[in-house]
């Protein structure tokens, strides 16, 4: 067990580290075009996915997600303890990166984010964006489980951009995000919606799966 | 029976909520410069027809495009009973799709696009456009089949730059994006020769490549 | 043979709509931020070059380029009689594939390029261009064969970057691009020296090779 | 070891000209939106390392990187000769491949940066930057060694966004890299601080790996 904790804290550290990391540097140059730090933002997230999943998957299959554990939990392929082993090491290791990152830029290391993100249009964003990744890591895993590093980072890069909440996707990146007050960031006081979104996305992914991916 | 419409229902629905979800979001990020919302659009769109095909394509084929499906019934490899059924499927995912866009995005559901699409160059390059895709279609299938999301991802990112009509390529696409009113949409009587010069680039393609991949 | 040639006929005058629709559609969008149509402009060539060496490539070895014809021909591995053939069927499909790209974005179809290419730095670039070019095809092929479409398209993709002169590597893609008088044309007295270059390059690594790829 | 030392020479010579050349491009045609450049910068060194590891790694396990050479000499995986020879090959190669560079763009070969990135915050961006290198390379080596050419190439295309100093990871790229006075370079005081950082990330990583990757 302590090597899966080791690669889900680890794992969703580095996570934090590319989607915060990459958001103030994208900011940083892009010179008021918001849409080139997009650009680099969910170009860097994908690129960290892919390396993260595919080491670390083997170890602890890399959920590095509590929304992607919930689901497994569901699904009766994660026990109770495990998961409660799981979700609490995310979050940690997932505060950790977003103060690493601060350390690496030079920024206050604890900070609270300002950027509202309370708007229901969002929250519908947050189910479809979870829907989506809970459905891409499901019918991975039936149909062709070595793509599915590539799978999660091509689902994020690209929902980045056709989900209008940027694709949070994950409970434990919502609760790190809020820590941090730059590009990624989420007030907190609307980090719990979100997360109530993720986790109805994920349980309606799971459902609808089930007769899918037999 | 059922799962396959549920697939291509579903996977239209997807690319759609790609297509037009991330040109929505590149354009107001861009500040004007709309060669970056278009490398956002045809980045995120070629992610998703990666992800969805890797995972539906063992369902139903994954064509969630009524010019493929034509092709294919074409050449004998599915039914006609089949293709109508896949190809209202494929329609009313779409649109479906769009409609869902337009709730996460906050904007107004129901709209029409005011987009003009009526030169006969751009007649031209959806024929190119869909003759391409078809071929790299039934050039990986006979091939390397197991390459064929990758291919027709990559095709259709790049064919967004090399064709003047950024290669819509499919009619259910061409359909939905007429009920848009953003940056993917197209003027809805200019859909019908749209839908033509597909089938027509489809048909041709299907005649070339009887020769060449036999 | 007919195949053979359909293949290389038809590959190089899809890598030209690309090459040359790509940088068309770029330059038009990007406000004058020539760096986001490069962008565009390589990606959309690497994603062309991945998709034809894929479908075509078990058909006539997806040469498109004379330069990579001479290569195999100075290793044995091409005929002369068949090199006779390839070299002309690239340029023509190559011209005639610029010639469609002009009809597609209703400019004038016959049309010389202006634009000047002609400085001793880019004469080093095009030997480093197309040394790496030939280097990457024959390694790949000596220790990972099916890596083959994707090396390519990724070294053509960073070599657009990394060559002071965008890469050409190819004298028939030079050719073709001394017929359009757009972002990617090349003023046509400046073609030779950069075709002698191609060649030097393509020479100079088939030695190189020999030792190293044993 | 003549193959091995050419094959190591002659990659970090390409990467070099990859990192530098981009850079040198993407700043000239970016009008000032340095995001634009580091994008083109980082796209275009990934895309030389998925090549050089892909064609080079067979014949000389593709380092190009004393950090890496010291990672696998503490593993006791390279003996102290080859070692002692890769470093220095790596490093003359490096610098070569930045004269090189200088020629293809018509600037004066021999030059010294004089961009500072003297900061603590950068030296523990390059200690990040360097553990996470060696954490892909071993974690890659130890689940799916056919994936270490997309593994390097994404993690360096990602790095250079989520660490602040953008990842050099290298001491041979951070000495060649003093040698111009361009996008890429650095102070050349500033070096010996990076290198530091460099082997002690990377002696960490392989304290943490041994645990990790059994």
């Amino acid at each position: 067990m302590n090597n899966k904790m080791l690669a889900e804290g680890l794992g969703t550290g580095f996570l934090l580290i590319a989607v915060v990391g990459s958001g103030i540097m994208g900011e940083t140059l892009a010179s008021g075009n918001v849409a080139v730090a997009l650009l680099a933002n969910s170009i860097a997230t994908g690129c960290a996915l892919y390396f993260l999943i595919t080491i670390l998957g083997p170890i602890s299959g890399a959920h590095f997600n509590p929304a992607v554990s919930f689901a497994f939990w569901l699904r009766g392929e994660l026990s109770s303890k495990d998961a409660a082993l799981y979700i609490p090491t995310q979050i940690i290791g997932g505060v950790l990166g977003v103060w690493l990152t601060h350390l690496m830029f030079d920024l206050s290391v604890f900070q609270t984010s300002s950027t509202g993100r309370g708007t229901s249009a969002l929250w519908i964003a947050e189910i479809v964006a979870t829907f989506g990744l809970v459905f891409v890591i499901l019918g991975g895993l039936r149909h062709r489980a070595e793509a599915v590093p590539m799978l999660v980072a091509l689902y994020i890069t690209g929902a980045y951009w056709f989900t209008a909440s940027t694709s949070f996707a994950n409970p434990a990146v919502t609760i790190a995000r809020s820590f941090t007050d730059t590009f990624a960031g989420i007030f907190p006081a609307h980090a719990p919606m979100f997360i109530v979104c993720q986790l109805v996305g994920a349980a309606l992914c799971v459902w609808i799966a089930r007769a899918l991916f037999r």
